[in-house]
């Protein structure tokens, strides 16, 4: 019997997770417009033998944590950041496709600003084009800056985006089953393409979405593409238990981490699943060196080139969009008022600050690196160790990982920490298989279509 | 001075453009599902030094003209032809720009059931993906399946539509204007990554549409990926003067031809452009032999693999949805019902019918191959010939290739016609330029706000 073994993305945005990363010696500071600095990433995460390679998105430009606070705050942090453009991801991941065989592709986007027509096709798309090997991370968005792009003033309602969620997903798995897996016969001599009976309309009606179908691009071939969320709030997580196979999620202690995946695995049961069939990968941010020192020393480079605008707006962005730039940045954080946005993480902060009598510098430097995630610093035989105990004490089924500078980052992990998991038999030294949905021991799931006309025949 | 140039576009639907293509025995009958297969048909017309590749698009299995007439027909023809599903374009032609260096990827995309935002990034990350060599055709889609994929029981109307195209062109070249050229410092010392100067939200609040920008994807290599049109109507014709770089056109005789280039060349002045500025490119559809009698050959060839249920419900379609199943396939065509839908090509074919006394067979033959466009057999000399004299007469700028099977029909112009071009001084031996724009012949549009700025600092 093989040893349980981890499962790894690279998320890799351009220039790495750190929040000043793009002006470390090392980055490539261009990285989020050259397709060969992407090129060179995927393919050394390839030969590393990652499961796949994450890219985040935002449909505007103020997208994801990092870029928060005022109007005015945003914009001067947001010069100062390497987040403002970049590749759309499935136009990236395609072309990434061309140049890689075996490694996963996942590209999130968003439910809320999208119709599902377009999305099941563009990833059945890319599944074929890789052969078998993308992934979506559903995301529902989490600011206002997306919706002002799609004719709306305000950024939908989180129970409403969540509603929409469920729909979306049933009408994109449907599609997807709109041509059964040995529909296409392709006889020239008969001049048959196709079995007419194994093509099927959709006719969804429901609330948010009416589709006809049937989608114009055949079954993928991993059946669907695989379906990662990221969502941790109450609803987050139980449309992640009724249809998520992968999740990736921040949390930062153990024991948080722990809570987490029995809290979700727990969930499966009620939808008839396994708990083999969800795989909950946290985000991990980690800076690696020789040695414990030189880990530090890492570190403490990429903290140091924290501009304080850029550190002060994503500290304002974690409190609800209090604009601290006019209070002494190395002086105490002054009392807040109440916020209604990202209440629990706000409360999480300020205490932070006031117990360990933080001032607002050493407050944003604390959260700059992971930025909400997993963040260890260490030797390799220390990072290892760290995985492997979450790993192996119910916090993980394997890790998002958040290098902190890329392309070195990436490099780093893979010479200093993957050698070591390999030695202890936690991670795959080869592929074992060839599709994302291998990679991460899913099954694939049947069309339903076929499944009924089996049932009808039985 | 350099002699004026052909430009040549390779259309390339998976199989070929004739409707019977994918039975032939040379024919690859799964390439809409084979990146392999699309490798070596964009690399082929790479070395041929091509501007660029064309995909059409339809967002729905029923697209595009030859799956017409009733569903129950258009099911069993359908299920006959090779068009039911494909790779979707933006992913495939994303892919392509990894394995190719220099040739133009021309995708096309509708404005009636897209989002300006989705769209403009898209189109900018292919054409930093590619390094300047995106192309977008738009077009206002023509049949109520897509419609119905997309929360609509029919099509909208076609003034809507293209009221709707004229603010989308805007919106999506106004968010392409978002980052000026020169906006990106990346100076890793200052920490300045881009000016925040050259940043401008778009904030565009029309009749359809409210975005309020900026682009998360820096302004593209070419300042807009080309713009192409393939409209033939009147609001189409002046949406091409107003905005077209390229039009793909429809044209079956020379003085046709003439008469559209006329046309349309003449409405550029209106809105202060150049001839030069518009290159008019109509479809051509080559069967090219070594003889006269061996192309005739290879389009009986073809022509004698078209299943009389594919030719009825092509027929079907092009004379209004009327089905034609119940009558004898070798008497002549019924009296036929008024009807509402392509009036001009529906009279124009039964007046052929008529005219040439034909039967429903021959009637369905004489436009299986084509289905409206130019359609040319015979030898490398004679093709050549008939390009020469339409590119020479004021007809033509170029022409959008439709090779009639996939790969070789290509091959076979490349071969054969392509040299005896080049010996005429009419096509090019090397690529001159990186971009597509650069290989039409059209200059760089520059940023809005640039120009602005330039004009308050004179």
């Amino acid at each position: 019997m093989s040893q349980r073994q981890l499962s790894l993305n690279a998320f890799i945005p351009a220039t790495g997770h750190h929040v000043a990363a793009w002006r470390h010696p090392d980055a490539a500071a261009n990285g989020g417009h050259e397709f060969q600095h992407y090129a060179r990433v995927a393919q050394a995460a390839e030969a590393a033998k990652f499961d796949g390679v994450f890219l985040a998105d935002s449909a505007a430009v103020w997208g994801g944590a990092g870029v928060g606070g005022t109007d005015r705050q945003g914009l001067e942090s947001l010069a100062r950041s390497a987040r403002g453009a970049h590749f759309e991801p499935i136009t990236l991941l395609s072309a990434l496709a061309a140049v890689t065989e075996r490694i996963g592709l996942i590209a999130t986007v968003t439910t809320t600003y999208n119709e599902p027509y377009h999305l099941a096709r563009k990833f059945a798309s890319l599944d074929w084009l890789s052969g078998g090997r993308a992934g979506w991370n559903l995301v529902t968005s989490a600011n206002q800056h997306e919706a002002q792009n799609f004719g709306l003033d305000a950024h939908v309602e989180h129970a409403d985006r969540y509603q929409r969620a469920e729909e979306f997903i049933d009408v994109v798995k449907g599609l997807w089953d709109s041509w059964e897996d040995d529909a296409f016969l392709r006889d020239k001599d008969s001049g048959v393409y196709f079995d007419a009976d194994k093509l099927h309309p959709l006719n969804h009606r429901g609330t948010h979405f009416k589709v006809r179908g049937p989608l114009n691009v055949a079954r993928p071939p991993q059946g669907y593409p695989v379906l990662v969320q990221a969502g941790s709030s109450e609803p987050g997580k139980e449309l992640a238990a009724r249809t998520a196979e992968v999740i990736f999620t921040a949390q930062q202690t153990l024991a948080d981490a722990q809570a987490f995946y029995a809290d979700v695995k727990g969930r499966l049961a009620r939808y008839g699943r396994s708990p083999d069939s969800l795989k909950i990968l946290p985000g991990v941010f980690p800076v690696v060196g020789r040695t414990e020192a030189e880990a530090q020393e890492k570190f403490e480079a990429l903290q140091n080139l924290i501009d304080p605008k850029v550190g002060l707006a994503l500290l304002s962005g974690m409190i609800g969009g209090f604009d601290l730039s006019a209070y002494p940045v190395d002086g105490p954080l002054p009392p807040l008022p109440a916020s209604n946005g990202g209440k629990s993480r706000q409360a999480l902060l300020i205490d932070k600050a006031r117990r360990e009598n933080l001032t607002i510098r050493e407050l944003y430097l604390s959260i700059a690196g992971a930025r909400g995630h997993w963040q260890v610093v260490g030797s390799a035989e220390q990072v290892a160790d760290q995985l492997q105990a979450w790993f192996e004490q119910g916090a993980a089924d394997g890790f998002n990982l958040m290098p902190p500078v890329l392309p070195t980052g990436l490099d780093d992990f893979i010479e200093l920490v993957l050698p070591i998991l390999r030695e202890r038999g936690l991670f795959r030294s080869e592929y074992q298989g060839r599709t994302l949905r291998e990679h991460l021991g899913l099954s694939r799931p049947e069309n339903h279509h076929t499944v009924q006309r089996n049932r009808v025949a039985a």
